[in-house]
């Protein structure tokens, strides 16, 4: 499962951040999405961690994918988008797929990884009775530190983070008391905790696993800097309109959320991608600080 | 709490099916129920498989019911439905009861049974926010493969598919990529995975236990046959007559399934009836399969 | 994490209460709640059980808190109401809380101890999707016995049993078979069990505990007497306007338990305040009856 490097940073006790490969293969245009996956893992190194991007191939959980691993989840055709229910089937079937927030997280704290960075959770959709990721209630029993820039707007975000809550899903903002709203610096609501430097981070996962209360992830949230966020007015205008134009044209289910987000990379000039991209890249580099924070290693 | 019968087969690893009692308690009428009874057992064993049929008497749980404890579950007067909460307080209060899907499932684990056949899941109720079968939960946290035939149609099936996904259970269908609707072999909607024969479900179930992500049951959906079906026509048509009966009279609550399914028998001349013993038998034989192979032991 | 005395205790196998410190810290008026606090400990030791009231103290979990810290947490400024998710930031900052019943149902399991007193669950609140708290999903999975006397009939209480069915949470009525109503000793609603005694109570954990399912809490639900319960025809006046009065200023949220329950107490003229007192006192005394039954020490 795990690759050599991967072994050997956790068999020496060294920083490791987990990252996901859904983000990869169906969240960013080609090549670029290749070039990102690329950008991340070097992010990771930077700040003196090790990455390991997870991915399913032949049937194989492979935690820590080479470039050429990494290449074929890229630009491979019809990879598929693979929830943790979704690995028995894959690894029983031998497919290649792409990992959720919901399978990395479980994969990552199964060979021992503890933090894990990616753009945006999963959560409840908007008008979609029923319709939440499996991203929340996994995150509700994986203890892991995930660092993301919040939910996307597209989704409910104040029933996301009541859910969170009824599962118990630890919540802090990083630096801010205000929950992200992934393109923007707010999304309009606010966290329980904050905490101002990555050692607080590292300290808050070890007390939670001290308790011993069975308690799931630290859903850290690390806001996109207001002076580089899609301008607001924009990004509320944008998503008025999207949200319009898929209940005008009758797309639900599966399908919305690739309508919401082609809409917002067009209507805002590919602006929302590079929002999307600087977040990514920035949480890459936050959970690499948190994991060495963690491992008690000097950056 | 485990028979003479099934502790040699557990003994032994030979294949080991289990079955619930609330289908033969409640779900089809007397003197039939205790003959279908004795046929699922009979099917169980024709496949080479030995059944245990799960219950509750005298406060002791029994896995695999002999001929005497099934006529006593069969026929005795007000034998409760126990799901898995209520099972604690039987026990205590030396109760006799049928058991659930939840409650079976829980059982059969336990004792360490893997695969349980049934007719329906438990779901989300039509219109009645928050009325959710403990099934689907107990199904998130219960590693065991679940043969069925959908959710019964008087249920949301739409809902309860996603509620499945929430909670991560595994669904794959039988040699299909629809979700089968009891009754019918469509519901309508989708499942993620096909598999298409025994030795694929196994090693479905091989591949969730290895990955150790405390992932819960394959929900194998195994539609009746198009030819076997109840006539979709009619289906429609005697569940909007269903429905529209229960809200003109005010059913609610624990009352609407009984009612429902008592208009589905008496406005389909019986013909609902023949087609659930059909499908549940059915399943049986499949789930036998399926231990046969996880046994690997030959049919 | 533990005190002296209930080290002690737990040492010798007597039997212990857990106690909660948001009720002290935020359900009563000053200086009344830290004389109440103290008529809780004296109740369970009365009854012949060590109380074990929890609290957090400069990041400390302190269960027993004695009588300098029961003050601490009673009439400190600003401390805050601490859920189970958020217990490790609180241990990782140093910060006081009080506990709520899922943070202190988390930590009597823990440290051991099995039955614990409250006054009313968390639950599911009116006319406010997804606004459920934490309480119902770690009572899910958290096997101690809570009495209570209900959920305070502001929250939405038919949808509140539903979710503690969905969630396989057991319920069962101490000397009666109908859901109280908090103020009232009956909800309108049934429980599916009825228990009549300590020693019946503590044979259904036993039995829990030894069926291994990994079922949580048993919610023993302990009616106040018709002749000291709230005038029905005023709680219901009451309940109607303060839903109203809530509704009309647009209060929501965090904001709307308060409110209700400081419109209850001014407009019942204290009654609320007094009834809710009497049901603690008489949850806190069954509950060490019950701990005294499981211990198998005569009272
Ligand atoms: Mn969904
Ligand atoms: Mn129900
Ligand atoms: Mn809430």
């Amino acid at each position: 499962m795990v690759g050599d490097e991967v072994a050997l940073a956790l068999a020496h006790g060294r920083p490791l951040v987990a990252l996901e490969s859904t983000l990869i293969a169906h969240g960013l245009p080609r090549p670029r999405n290749l070039a990102v996956a690329r950008e991340l893992g070097a992010a990771v190194r930077a700040a003196g961690a090790t990455p390991a991007t997870i991915g399913v191939l032949d049937g194989k959980v492979v935690v820590g994918l080479d470039d050429d691993q990494l290449t074929r989840i890229a630009l491979g055709e019809d990879v598929p988008k693979l929830s943790v229910r979704d690995i028995p089937f894959a690894v029983s079937t031998k497919s290649d797929g792409a990992t959720t927030v919901a399978s990395t997280a479980a994969i990552a704290h199964r060979v021992g990884i503890g933090v894990f960075a990616t753009g945006g959770l999963g959560g409840v959709h908007r008008d979609a009775a029923y319709d939440e990721s499996a991203d929340l209630q996994l995150l509700g029993r994986t203890p892991i530190t995930i660092v993301c820039a919040g939910v996307k707007s597209i989704l409910d975000v104040p029933a996301t983070l009541e859910r969170l809550e009824s599962l118990s899903v630890l919540v802090a903002g990083y630096r801010t008391d205000r929950f992200p709203g992934f393109y923007l610096a707010d999304s309009g609501h606010q966290v329980p905790w904050t905490l101002d430097n990555p050692a607080q981070v590292a300290a808050a996962a070890a007390a939670r696993d001290a308790l011993g209360f069975g308690l799931g992830a630290i859903v850290l949230a690390n806001p996109i800097p207001v002076d580089r966020q899609l301008d607001p007015v924009l990004h509320d205008r944008v998503l008025a309109e999207a949200l319009a134009g898929a209940a005008a044209q009758g797309v639900t289910g599966k399908d919305i959320t690739p309508y919401l987000l082609a809409y917002f990379h067009e209507a805002t000039g590919g602006g929302s991608l590079e929002v999307n991209i600087d977040l990514v890249s920035r949480n890459a580099t936050l959970a690499a600080q948190i994991a060495v924070a963690a491992a008690g290693t000097p950056a």
